[in-house]
């Protein structure tokens, strides 16, 4: 069995300005960070970097978890990993859902045994607190989940609420923040999470294949005293934790380039601030909005309900999805996402995530997106541009 | 909570001879791949760079196996993989235990409910496959799963000879080729292997992070026709199948870059051919081994059973094992491997592995190690570098 080497050319992916719901666009210095040699997983060197992007990984959740490391593998792993530590056969845990991200969580407290209970709330919307305490009131919970951002709808779930909640009926509080960490405040310990889990490749603005996750005090002791063994060896923390602590145990080999790049994204953020990150991103996202609202399209989620990184737009009447989609990435370059189950061809998801959120891509976008529904004799108003122009000016006249 | 971006100097990892059990050095080229733009996982440019990565990876493992992908994750997440979705509770699995890493598999098996027996034999001996046979005799298998390369003693199980086992009593094959695949023979389909999973910085000298897995059409029975879920959601083969097949349905976000890499590092290898990589393997081991006994030194394993690319080496009587390592990584920038478990501190293992698998390698190490063994006073005899240099010269001749 052979292969023509010849027929595989040289990878040329060439450039892309990515506003859909992630990955988001990687600043050139995370990419020459993780293009460094590759050094052994026990190098001091390197044992180095891990403490150090361990000490930025804090920052970033605001939090004083020890056990606050980078998992192995892509944001959904991070969930896993959660999961699989927090939960024993038989445990309740309430998980909320209101898009597809909810639903994964489901899934896998199924999978291993847990005993679920669902707060649902429409897809779009976000989950109302009371709902889960009266849920809670029923049935009781010793874990209680929710995604602070979901990816599917845009919307924003107020996750400093449903904590207290948590904090009421002595459950721990699990949070997905894959799409809001480094975009939007996830303050850990001042917001009362137990145990969170983001992903690189949104507004930290690195390439996918880490899950950063925080495990608290309280989630140490569920884990510690744990009757069953953690079902996964890959993501048991454990273990994990005793190749990231001082005793520096084997476990399974380091993404030691990935790492790399992980770190640099921190950097990038620390350089930048947090509150100025979120700031930035509030910013455009506002932007986006009026100029899309000028045009006369209408937002999926109500506005106190949106998030600063994924807005989801209704697809105006007359508009064929795919192919305005596919006229944006082959004539303009830009990637954005489509809906997912039940908003499949009703909601485009439009991201401005880490290095991707910038006014630049806020007006290439609604010019492109202009011109394309014109072409397909999509009725829109003008003036979609200026009103985003508008937002820049009253925000330097407001620093001024 | 604040952080002083001030004191996060730039990376800068220098360069190492990677000459341990992994990772091994990377070729520029992988890493230059690696830094290239990332785009989205369902790209149109990056979907065929999927394609192209499965093509090559069939090369490499020699199958026709549709079910052949990267997983997301480290080596040690394609062994969890493979018994997750092969094992359902309650199944008996035997385990071939020679070393750390089929001890990691008993773990695995245990957490997921199977019935796990286990032929083991002494560390640093390969598996006996009339030890396999008597077992399944006694107790019957409906998995049968073995180490290859032995990453913690460097001994070589007869895979080919296990595999008719398998086949006499109707078990699937399960093979972990993390530190053999790209090294020597790993064809898949002739030598009846139903899964196999490997790491991708060892022979495949790319970054650590990925997975490579392949599936037979019988393993695939078997996980179709599972009467209990997956235990995992992340290594759900049905699903990330479903993301890699022509459905290209979203399961998690792929690894992008890690991707581009490891095409880049399969493409380095079709260019090279797989005969002509095993036997640049078998020549510099050849090579690395006559230097060392020519010094004195003596090998763990016993030469019929010894791996190409992972040389264990009794540490000799005198030396300090810490202090050897100490000074061969910082004097001469090289880096080794110390012994696991009970051999700690009683041998190195010592790679030569894909792009660090070369004649200037062997020459760098033996004299540096010469250097430091006699330093420490430790007794040993001239020419090792010559019998190296005899093993080239002869193989040239040979070749003419």
């Amino acid at each position: 069995m052979q292969v023509d080497p010849m027929t595989y050319r040289d990878l040329d992916p060439g450039q892309r300005i990515l506003m859909g719901p992630g990955p988001s666009n990687v600043p050139s210095r995370v990419l020459q960070a993780m293009a460094s040699p590759c050094i052994g997983h026990l190098d001091p060197y390197f044992l180095e970097i891990m403490d150090e992007t361990q000490e930025l990984l804090r920052f970033l959740f605001q939090t004083e978890n020890s056990l606050t490391i980078s998992v192995s593998g892509t944001g959904s792993s991070g969930m896993e990993t959660c999961l699989v530590n927090l939960v024993e056969p038989g445990d309740k845990v309430l998980v909320c859902v209101n898009g597809v991200f909810g639903t994964r969580m489901c899934d896998i407290v199924t999978r291993i045994g847990g005993q679920l209970i669902r707060v649902d709330a429409p897809w779009g919307r976000a989950i109302d607190p009371d709902d889960v305490r009266r849920a809670t009131k029923d049935k009781g919970a010793s874990l209680i989940a929710v995604v602070h951002a979901e990816t599917s709808t845009g919307a924003c779930s107020p996750v400093a609420d449903i904590s207290k909640v948590a904090r009421e009926v002595g459950a721990l509080f699990l949070v997905d923040v894959v799409t809001s960490l480094g975009g939007m405040e996830v303050s850990l310990d001042s917001m009362g999470i137990d145990a969170a889990y983001g992903g690189t490749q949104k507004c930290i603005s690195c390439p996918p294949g880490l899950s950063p996750v925080s495990f608290s005090p309280r989630a140490m002791e569920k884990l510690n005293g744990r009757k069953t063994p953690v079902p996964s060896w890959y993501l048991d923390m454990t273990m994990v934790s005793s190749y990231w602590g001082p005793e520096r145990k084997y476990h399974h080999t380091a993404p030691i380039n990935m790492i790399y790049a992980f770190r640099e994204a921190l950097r990038i953020i620390a350089e930048e601030g947090l509150e100025e990150r979120w700031a930035r991103h509030r910013l455009n996202h506002g932007a986006l909005v009026s100029g899309l609202e000028a045009m006369g399209l209408e937002m999926l989620v109500p506005e106190d309900q949106r998030l600063p990184m994924l807005s989801a737009v209704l697809i105006p009447e007359g508009c064929d999805d795919l192919a305005a989609r596919r006229a944006l990435l082959e004539r303009f370059g830009i990637e954005i996402g489509g809906g997912l189950g039940d908003l499949a061809g009703r909601i485009w998801r439009i991201g401005l995530m880490g290095h991707s959120c910038r006014p630049e891509n806020v007006f290439i976008f609604l010019s492109a997106l202009e011109s394309i529904l014109r072409a397909q004799g999509v009725k829109i108003r003008e003036g979609g541009l200026q009103a985003a122009s508008r937002v820049y000016d009253e925000a330097s006249e407001y620093r001024g």
